[in-house]
């Protein structure tokens, strides 16, 4: 049974949408996700620019907690499950209070996969699986199998992977 | 540089010795540690026994957070980082309150070691290293490395694995 290692921020879990509130809370102003995906350069720069300067909410207790599930990803990784053995592989460690949460988080909203399924991590790099699911380039680049970027707004000047845009893709991709 | 995957329970730290003290306090009992590798088979099997039935306490917040470290653990393994790339991979996942327990005891023991060579798990069997030390059977006979068995009072019968029954040990084997 061929191994999926998949990410959880901004590939199953809706995690820029909340930054992007807690940055417009934060900052008083009225950043959309489409924004960010529409390829604006300048408007993606000064966003980014406030996310690093004001993005201590990461650390807090509870900011893991209440995230919106992506758009299918139940239906699509409850599939995969049947196919492949999934793996769920967060870099999570730099947020000790997240660890738990991400844990109930997991439970909510895809209690078939168990914590025997759930990696935290801090690299990534020594995850041995055949596909890894992820938005992040320093993951991707370092993965010994088929990596596969999952479209976010920090990664669309990326062109060094196959990309997937959503968990229909996915889906279309691993599972036809 | 060659990877190694270094277990927490029962390798860097004394979890046995503090489960052992729980238990009798539980069970009014007077089990030893020393007592466990005597290899007395029936003063074991009666330990384990009480184990099985009242091991709730490894759920409870609190329990992993002060667990001693183990003698020369910190010495060999700030040695280690000299010369390998060094991931303390523990089996915590079953236990959501223990993960950030877990950060802050690296932080305070192994402050060498940060979030990003720690990573939290359930199974193993995905971790690609050239080494672990493990002190658990079902985590180094799926290991795709070299398996060393970090001798506990539980893994006294196993045979299978090149046995490491302390951290000089280990010093003498991957650093002479």
């Amino acid at each position: 049974m061929k191994r999926i290692a998949i990410d959880m921020d901004d590939v199953l879990a809706k995690t820029t949408h909340v930054i992007i509130d807690r940055i417009n809370q934060l900052v008083e102003k009225k950043y959309s996700y489409e924004e960010l995906m529409s390829g604006n350069t300048s408007v993606k720069e000064e966003f980014y620019g406030h996310y690093l300067a004001n993005n201590s909410f990461l650390w807090e207790p509870g900011f893991f907690e209440n995230i919106p599930v992506n758009e299918d990803a139940v239906e699509v990784v409850k599939k995969l499950t049947e196919h492949y053995e999934v793996f769920i592989v967060s870099a999570a460690t730099e947020f000790p209070n997240s660890l738990k949460e991400k844990i109930g988080w997991m439970e909510q909203y895809f209690p078939f996969i168990t914590w025997k399924h759930i990696v935290f991590c801090g690299h990534k790099h020594m995850i041995q699986a055949d596909y890894l699911i992820d938005d992040h380039e320093k993951n991707l680049h370092t993965f010994t199998g088929t990596p596969l970027l999952f479209t976010a707004p920090h990664n669309l000047h990326i062109h060094d992977f196959q990309r997937v845009n959503n968990w229909k893709e996915v889906e279309k991709l691993l599972l036809d």
